[in-house]
């Protein structure tokens, strides 16, 4: 079962990941069955193993490839010249671009990153670690060049982060406010604080 | 067995609270079991039925009182007559406080509260629903006076309310960082972010 399926088109495995990201989201990893993502597919569960060899597999495609996006946003950040507040901002801006157009993943990979297993699950928290690392790098260089107050440059990663979460409020609310509002709000609200 | 179990000792009954909250943060609520719960309180699972009826009853208890401390500092804080940003910052390290001195209660009711039966359920929604419009309204208020900016007072709430949730992080990190510089800094960070 576990032979790399090499022959699976892209559309279909993607269709095959979007619902797993969906069916991880709503049971949790744990039980969440490969019958029910077959039938949630369209497909018999025996031709489902032609395309995937199982729903670890999916989960880890789902958290590295979220873990990708975030990764080349941050990339192309630290490349350019901008100062450390703009660059604060885009990240903020990027993570609720994230939460808005990929939720289920995001939501999974926040989540579900728990069930990966070995050599993935400690190379997916390194990676955590060090996106976590270079932003506080970026906010320690907001505060040398006397952009940012002093506070804790972690604490201010981890406050930025879980505040983006709060989009994930909104995207199971009634309430109608635009996207736009919320990304400014939070950015009014996460970057003026930090600012002198 | 579903009988009140009025003659256990207020003692006994915490212990076994404490206890319960514990195994539902590490296990989460579903995967407990009542003899998990005995073996951890070093009682015999018939015996523990003596105290209570069942793990339904410990989550809602757990819930429940959680929802009377916040609910308890927030009808202090409205009684009284200082300004918006004043409640603001009381009740963001109030938050920090519980996270800190019942952090196993507080995340329990934050991720379980979805084991709750009705009319329990509905009741601790509709509670959350209304401390969350109170928020919002010392927020309203301080936009009103011209103390905070012209942010959705809702999107502030949430923005808030998630950002103390980092707290959590902190809790499992090896990090060294003071609960106070974290308190000093997420007040910073969230409260001047808002003020005008």
């Amino acid at each position: 079962m576990a032979r790399p399926k090499q022959t699976t088109s892209p559309n279909r495995r993607q269709q095959i990941l979007e619902q797993a990201a969906g069916l991880f989201k709503t049971n949790g990893f744990n039980a969440t069955t490969m019958r029910q993502l077959a039938e949630q597919t369209g497909m018999e569960a025996a031709s489902l193993y032609n395309h995937i060899s199982s729903k670890e597999e999916l989960l880890r495609e789902i958290c590295f490839s979220v873990a990708n996006d975030f990764n080349a946003h941050l990339l192309q950040l630290e490349a350019d010249d901008s100062c450390a507040s703009r660059k604060m901002e885009a990240i903020i801006r990027f993570h609720i671009h994230m939460l808005l157009t990929r939720y289920n993943d995001v939501y999974v990979s926040n989540r579900d990153w728990k069930h990966l297993k070995e050599p993935w699950l400690t190379n997916f928290l390194n990676q955590r670690k060090q996106y976590e690392n270079r932003l506080a790098a970026i906010i320690q260089h907001g505060i040398d060049t006397g952009k940012f107050k002093a506070v804790h440059p972690h604490v201010a990663v981890l406050t930025m982060l879980s505040a983006v979460r709060s989009i994930e409020y909104w995207q199971r609310s009634k309430k109608a406010i635009s996207s736009k509002q919320i990304a400014d709000d939070l950015v009014m609200m996460l970057l003026k604080g930090l600012e002198q």
